[in-house]
């Protein structure tokens, strides 16, 4: 069971991934940081730094008609006031799945997203699109 | 001009790419956090949760005739007691050049890395192998 820090985080996380299955711009623009350093790298693209530049991109990858995209297996590995998240991104199926890591910043008493880096796992393939976006995720529980 | 702290964060980031270069294992092992959550996204690969795969992974890595890399462009985002840095992966000249994010954190007064992701840039190369690895990396000036 996550604890209760991890199981924010992981709602922050799925908060962000539900956003761009919305297509909803705006949501997506609140989810991302005011104050801490942003920057994405979005699947084979070059780093974007910058508040504006990320948001812009997303606004253009959600008005594109963008692939549909769920979260599995994600795990929230927090460092103080931030925290990681690692998980699956299924584009659709028989699509390739990719692996992503989404940066959280505690800001004002909410979780907000930092970075997102995402690119596809080699030789690796989204499962069946009947099954339901994992609504369970799991803490780390890391070995160090 | 990078702040000190910055500057920290970036040295601790070079200190990764130089035992990369090394194929030094041992100091490999000692930059990679004790304390807080550990990950490992390499390029193409799935993820290794927890400090003991990572540190295995970068043995198997070295210990194989692994490519020349370097890193170049690298910005420090800090955010309190932990950074992530961004920076352009160099396999060889000609070869695809990647992108990569480090979050490090800061454990008994030294910045050690606690995650790692790097992927390939569709399309980009290397640049030429005569070039120096970037010795003057800049700090962030994000916009926010």
């Amino acid at each position: 069971m996550p604890t209760a820090v991890e199981a924010a985080v992981l709602a922050a996380n799925e908060a962000f991934y539900a956003a761009f299955r919305r297509r909803d711009a705006e949501a997506m623009d609140r989810l991302w940081a005011r104050h801490a350093p942003v920057a994405c790298i979005h699947p084979g693209w070059d780093a974007l730094r910058g508040r504006a530049p990320v948001v812009a991109s997303f606004r253009a990858i959600l008005g594109a008609d963008p692939p549909k995209l769920s979260c599995r297996g994600a795990t929230a590995h927090v460092l103080g006031e931030t925290a990681f998240v690692i998980c699956s991104e299924q584009v659709e199926a028989g699509g390739p799945r990719l692996i992503a890591t989404n940066y959280f910043v505690k800001e004002d008493g909410a979780w907000r997203i930092a970075h997102h880096q995402a690119a596809p796992v080699a030789g690796a393939v989204a499962e069946e699109d009947d099954a339901a976006p994992d609504d369970e995720p799991s803490s780390g529980g890391l070995l160090n």
